[in-house]
């Protein structure tokens, strides 16, 4: 997919005025539409019970894929959290450019529900789980990096292994270790992968729809990005798991099975970018540079 | 420095309620904090000539420090827009979310300066030219990844080198191949390093200050982030050299010398971030987790 280009040319769909050595050919196609093209059965339903939708003020849905498989106890207070309203009339009050967005009660006065607390097990690793694809080249971090059957990415010291601090990725913000935070104040990563954070903080699931409705808002003036004088978080109106809404009014989603020919196809497309826009491909690709295709189910 | 603290916490800068099983020692310094104390004589000033000051419609100004060293031809030919003010009345089009926001003239139909044509040297990569410091572990797209003796991010295959698609690097928006771009058109990275890029379209320089006024615009609504109907494109009031502005207004930037034992310690610390806020250090990083420290000269 070209991407870079003037914007008659993006709009037209078509080579402009660029001088062009041969008859343009169909062009191939983008990683994207490989991932759209695995047969239905390479795809996998979310569970409803997996979806937490954030409302905004401004109208904007931040939807979370909750990840159960690596934070279990994390999870499931959040999901606490999501029954008990807990996060309606809180606030998006942190944005570091290049970093991170964060949420949840600016004014630390609102009581946790029983049973969400600041305590342990960390869940920043866990034990075996080496991925079912991996990729090309090496991990800059990790002696593995690759993708999990359940669709997530993983890197691994061949015993443990963790998820890593990609693009929209949601995390648990914490206190000085070792706390390892309560579940309720959250982040979502909005820049470069911040992967030193891995394994050092709990990562509890990934944006699936609407990051930009983070990313793009104003940088916090104060220290760490939060907000300072003069401006003003972005009210969260209700936080609420799909399984609590009725069945008519429940987004579904699905993601690629990792395990499926069409992710590897996928996932080779995004380490080798075709002509005619590129021209040298890479040969590899970081973790992050291959998100997991996920899609809406209708 | 700890990064995802509740807000009370990081505006007291001390501990706050959560458990701790020792008094707090004096936390170590941060990498930026490390940077900072390198001497004076480890940080180089930019000349006036390689500073872009790009200011925007609503007072914000994109400082962008240009890289003759890897891409002359596209400088020159920037200095020559620059010059005759072309950027005046131009504007940010394009913000497409997780890579890139891109500006210049929209309606494609303003006419070139002598000298500034779409045509070559593409100046995707260069002979030589290894780094003079190499990232601990592999990366994930070249043989080796480092820093120049001029402060650029730069990846090599041992015979030619590139600069490197990290947050906040500007290049030149093209064609399809075989185009290169005239110059005219520009994009600053605004995610995940895009890293597929490298060696397939020329990079000129980086952001040295403001990129958080395009990485926070609100996203394109049409195709690949351009501007969709109901929109409207950023104003670019002027562009201007620092070099074209009298002695006292010039704003002067330095950049800490990857030569340096200051730049060692830099990048060893954000190889191996600290604790109290880091349990477990990653032992390496990724070229772009490690910013070039660049400061305002006083």
């Amino acid at each position: 997919m070209p991407i870079l280009l003037p914007l008659a040319l993006a709009l037209a769909g078509q080579p402009a005025a660029a001088p062009q050595t041969k008859p343009a050919a169909k062009p191939p196609l983008s990683p994207t539409e490989i991932a759209n093209q695995a047969p239905a059965a390479a795809w996998r339903t979310i569970a409803d019970d997996d979806i937490l939708i954030f409302t905004l003020a401004n109208g904007r849905q931040v939807i979370v894929q909750l990840a159960p498989g690596f934070a279990p106890q994390h999870v499931a207070r959040m999901r606490i959290l999501a029954n008990r309203h807990w996060w309606d009339d809180t606030s998006v009050y942190r944005i570091q450019d290049n970093y991170v967005a964060q949420w949840g009660d600016v004014t630390e006065k609102k009581k946790l529900p029983d049973g969400v607390a600041d305590s342990g097990p960390a869940e920043y690793t866990r034990a075996g789980g080496l991925p079912v694809i991996r990729m090309t080249r090496p991990d800059s971090f990790a002696a593995i990096a690759g993708f999990t059957a359940d669709g997530w990415p993983e890197a691994s010291d061949g015993k443990r292994s963790w998820l890593t601090h990609c693009y929209a990725m949601v995390g648990v913000g914490r206190d000085l270790a070792p706390s390892i935070g309560s579940s309720a104040e959250l982040y979502a990563v909005i820049g470069h992968a911040p992967r030193a954070l891995d394994r050092n903080i709990a990562l509890v699931g990934r944006v699936i729809e609407g990051i930009d409705a983070l990313s793009s808002l104003e940088r916090g003036t104060g220290k760490l990005g939060f907000y300072g004088d003069g401006q003003k978080p972005t009210p969260i109106v209700s936080a609420r798991l799909a399984s609590a809404l009725p069945a008519g009014e429940r987004p579904h989603f699905e993601y690629l099975s990792p395990a499926s020919p069409g992710f590897a196809r996928y996932l080779h497309a995004r380490e080798n970018r075709e002509p005619p826009f590129f021209t040298v491909p890479a040969g590899g690709a970081d973790i992050c540079s291959v998100p997991v295709p996920v899609r809406r189910k209708t």
